[in-house]
């Protein structure tokens, strides 16, 4: 879609998406550490919190885009699908990271993305409570850290052993999917748990160098994902294919880190 | 030690306290996400990082100690012990939560205390990024964010399946230790890895009901200790014996949940 995209429906994207997460902010503060907070569970035979929080938090940006771009279609975590006719897609998650929401942890975000609905052109990732916003388009990736802007860059670590490696879950998806991610693991540096959409920022920002889970839904993915490729970084599924439609998931900050770990997960 | 303390003294350690957390924040900050942050490491066969940041901010609060309590006891992670004349010893920890420091994570903190040495009195946990500071004194408890200020109190969830319970490592202590863990984190209705100092804070909050961990040295505990038993929370080992000198600690929001998950690590 890139390719042929004028910059006047980038620049207008980028708008919307902003005016997105400005119209979420306020909806999932208003939940955030508050004592009635409750979740239900979305699972049958497991748990899969969803708040009020998230709900009224997506309600608020779709009535965002019902006004600024009536025609897109739309893909949000709590209410579907709708269709559009202009070929843009709007990914939205309310609220990424319910858990830690729930745990008055400040690692979940408010993720948007805008594209044709299998990869996104234009995405960020907000963090109301830190008051963090990143952002990814086409030319730009920036950090805005209340009020203060600044550039964003994935570092340049080429090897595993001097790798940051971030994810959310140690009981990340099967027990293949486990032993493959803990050969990363036992190499690099440093792993950490528990931080949801907030890893994909840190490792845009040039903190981490690795971000690895499996299970991602394509609202899980498509925000964090135009991010880290705005700021130089690599996202894929482990098998090195496209991770627009979410799946297991590899971030990594530079070409020779993502071949380095690929060739760690594919192994047998 | 506070049956016998004159409130003049409560007083005058609370003033220091916070004067100690003053004096590190911009140690911390001004290394906290810099590009050229280094760890070194202190553990042989193993990776216990330390970086200018922590020195920097530990001898920012001696400097403050030197000043207004010149004849206390010291006990920091980084510059050892120091002997003192009044019986008040303070318990510094310049960045608990090092390793989320290095990933840029928000969860790290800066830990203070002042009491016998084996129990604090005053406590707090100190969070610059998010501009939060947990604060736990005799008749006090409060978090104060960006310049506003609430009290503190934990909550009366009773059951464990009720219970969100927060953790730094799911490698937490040994086989046998994982094993008790377990069998309060299978019970749990939410477990959530990852969060250093920063989970103790969410407790004395009222957000989550369990903190378990294993390993902590005394400079880990004590600040969080005095903040947890402020806001109505109780601090023991897991067999249930004094917390102040680290080891394997659970934190409780009230005595009913800490008795049933006291029965579950105990538990053959």
């Amino acid at each position: 879609m890139s390719l042929s995209v004028p910059p006047e429906l980038i620049a207008d994207l980028c708008r919307v998406a902003l005016a997105c997460a400005d119209a979420a902010r306020p909806e999932t503060l208003r939940h955030f550490r508050a004592p009635a907070l409750a979740a239900d569970n979305k699972q049958a035979g497991g748990f899969d919190p969803v708040t009020e929080g998230d709900r009224a938090a997506e309600r608020a940006m779709r009535e965002v885009l019902a006004r600024l771009r009536p025609d897109d279609a739309i893909l949000g975590e709590e209410y579907g699908a709708s269709a559009g006719s202009t070929g843009v897609t709007w990914v939205l998650d309310p609220i990424d990271g319910t858990r830690a929401y729930l745990a008055g942890a400040p690692t979940w975000g408010t993720l948007v993305a805008a594209g044709d609905g299998a990869a996104p052109l234009v995405g960020l990732i907000d963090q109301p409570h830190t008051d963090e916003r990143f952002f990814g388009a086409p030319g730009e990736a920036w950090l805005d850290h209340a009020g203060s802007r600044r550039d964003l860059a994935t570092r340049d670590t080429a090897r595993i052993e001097d790798a940051i490696l971030l994810t959310t879950f140690p009981e990340i998806g099967s027990p293949e999917d486990r032993a493959a991610f803990s050969r990363v693991s036992e190499r690099a540096r440093l792993t950490r748990y528990g931080l949801d959409c907030y890893a994909y920022g840190l490792l845009a920002a040039g903190h981490v160098d690795l971000v690895i889970e499996a299970g991602l839904q394509a609202y899980d993915i498509q925000g964090p994902m135009a991010v880290v490729q705005a700021a130089g970084g690599i996202v894929t599924t482990w098998d090195g294919g496209k991770a627009g439609r979410g799946g297991r998931i590899i971030a990594a900050a530079n070409a020779d880190l993502h071949a380095a770990a690929l060739e760690l997960l594919g192994r047998i």
